[in-house]
């Protein structure tokens, strides 16, 4: 029998803003990517997100960022590699103080937006992402995207990396995601449940050009902030146990 | 023999900007109150500031204040009590994590500016305060003004709290600190040393109208961001230890 | 003909975050109170608000606030006199920039949330934002409540004042407004164009306990940011237009 | 007889913190880059630098940046154009606003920082930088790099450009400046003044390899964050004036 982890952003409002229907995801997913104060997240709306989260059994991540209220942590920044690396525990240790108590922890570390982006390839920003998570905790797992350099550095000193999926991202025959500027950079919600199974179960996904692709990934990211977020996530959810696959967060492992 | 604690705010600045040399302040207080970045202190000054402090035995404490960099955390803001809690409980893990990582721990808890103030009398804010420590860490002490709320509302949910007198400031005959804005609110820096000493061995200060008045406090605090700041915190030191007053860090007690 | 001007907050979004229809709602009302970067409005947003106002013929007017993004500027701040000057001063300029750029200019000042509130009573706070005004424009126009010192202190120096009503609050005989946490605080979306007609045409309101009470004003506010807020002003709107009153912006008179 | 500018960042403190010694610099200077609040430069520090400003007859030029004041606008970010034209017309639209309130006027623009080393080269932001100027006042003048896009840009639209030189900076033989990371990226202050009268008289620059370059330059950058920036500035202005050289801002050529 499969399993199979189910990822959402979390917490990304602040202060009279918000996005996302928190309360809601948490009864959908097992693993909350809560946004930490640098590119949304108020301390108000973390410390009840930790709360649901922790009444739920939902494991809690933290998602770290470029420091960019302005831009949503969607804007590159060159950064020098100490300064994120202090940047990255100082969120994760923020969002830790609500996870305990709540009565959890912080399990895992997974980058937001452009600093999500950067690691990809950016070398010392990856090296500095993955200093942070060992200066805090090597116990702490990383979430982020199969082939990064995120995840290749952090596999590298000993830390757990777990790959995941999109299921409402194209992907291109070489298993890279379609950038958001060409066609076919984004999945129709009808289409993502059967998606979902597929990369569950068989590990693969269709490419733009109708080839499957290998999708070896432990966990598949839902996005919480479209007007139909929430139903999606929960057709996604229903597609996957009922094809016999099960949820649970890959921390609880 | 008499013992006192020695402490100061440091690490006030904020990327480009700094005010105090806090690695020579360092070698002369026995606690140090560490910004959390809402009034002042970047990740990289705290982490900086935990490393200097944990390498030379220095208790660290989450000086916590009002999300105000603008004004240095000394304007009173009236947030809502559950704003407030959320904002120091954020904070103080924010600083924990840098504490953690230089393999020592954030020992208590003292509010900065304009919020120190508030909670003297503010009894909503100041029991926001304590049920952050409380929710954050019950084992965290407490460091405030004598007679102030936050310092009572702490005692009665069982904090350890500890007063603080202030070398620097003038006290009215019932032993309350001359305003800011009044004649005699500051002491002269040549007054300074005797002044720390008579308050650390009788537990007695003078007035500005001269009559001693009761200083039961366990820290003296000395301020780290004026030109003469660190000359005058070494006179106040070596005058205590002239004294035979030994300096130890309450938590270590 | 009766003639009054329909003011409602707009731009009231920061970066990837959002409040208002500014779009729907600048083809309802005739005057706009644009958030200046404070409490809420990033340039984007300030930009493209600015230039469907002048496309629209829609006056302009700066909403100023506290420097507090995290709060929307709901809080008190007890921020010195000088410094609220030059942080109103600041905003107007920023707004004035774009409203250049689109080809007609800011006409008026409107305090935001608490700052709202606070020069009600707070004659210091008050007298900080007039001296803003003056020292920014004296040919500026000045919004408010009816009875407030910003409204009386900015006459007094040949401000022209206009006296705003709210359609959806409610108002106790003495005609202040009833306190948000009290009974009758606000009124129902259905009972709002009736009491709109009733102010513009009879310059009355139904009062709590049902007595009509004065209600001077020439401009009436309505509110932007919740679900129903744009089908709310039409029928406002509409109502106003069937009852022969003419809507147009104060400033252009 | 020959002419030069002379220019120095100024104002490049916020709330609590300050870095430049401004009423002291403004002695010495002909023109004023002023930060506007996304660096360095909160309000009241904006309005008292024009009022000393406007007092002396020295020019006011808005020095705009990235939205960065953790990072003193010293990181790249990849914003997008229309959010940094945007952010560039609100900053000279808010320092505009104390300019005039002084009697004055902003008279040029000048990138600061990240954003200053980015439109050298930067295509799109340097378009961007321009498309701002051009939206707030075409009348405004340019301030930069010789040879950047960013002046080139500028001058095809018809802006006027002025390039600056650097007395505290190496020049390779090409003319470009030393990079900060290599040698002879800093001249010593004592080479400074003889610098500057070479710049200024002969539009030369000895470059590292000891080979003169051409300097064909209308103003001159002095650093003011510097300990002994304000006895260096006074002697390059004292060696200047001692060589015959008119000192006075571009702007009122």
């Amino acid at each position: 029998m499969s399993t199979i982890d189910l990822n959402a952003d979390l917490g990304q409002g602040f202060g009279r803003w918000s996005l996302t229907d928190d309360a809601g995801l948490l009864d959908v997913v097992t693993s909350a990517n809560v946004a930490c104060g640098f590119h949304a997240g108020d301390p108000v709306t973390m410390q009840r997100v930790c709360r649901l989260a922790a009444e739920r059994g939902v494991a809690i991540g933290a998602q770290v960022s470029y420091r960019d209220l302005a831009g949503f942590g969607r804007r590159f920044i060159d950064v020098e590699p100490a300064e994120l690396t202090a940047d990255v525990i100082y969120q994760i240790g923020a969002l830790e103080a609500f996870a305990r108590a709540a009565g959890t922890r912080v399990s895992y570390v997974k980058p937001h937006g452009a600093l999500y982006n950067a690691v990809v390839h950016h070398e010392a920003q990856a090296a500095a992402l993955v200093a942070a998570v060992l200066s805090y905790d090597g116990q702490l797992d990383v979430l982020g995207l199969p082939g990064s350099r995120w995840l290749a550095l952090a596999g590298e000193v000993g830390l757990r990396t777990v790959a995941e999926g999109f299921v409402d991202r194209g992907y291109t025959a070489q298993g890279t995601l379609v950038p958001r500027s060409e066609e076919g950079a984004f999945v129709e919600e009808s289409a993502m449940p059967a998606r979902a199974v597929r990369m569950a179960r068989e590990c693969l996904v269709d490419a733009v050009d109708g080839s499957p692709v290998p999708a070896a990934v432990e966990s598949l990211c839902v996005h919480g902030d479209s007007p139909g977020a929430l139903a999606n996530a929960r057709a996604v959810r229903a597609a996957l146990e009922g094809a016999g696959v099960r949820l649970a967060a890959f921390v609880a492992e």
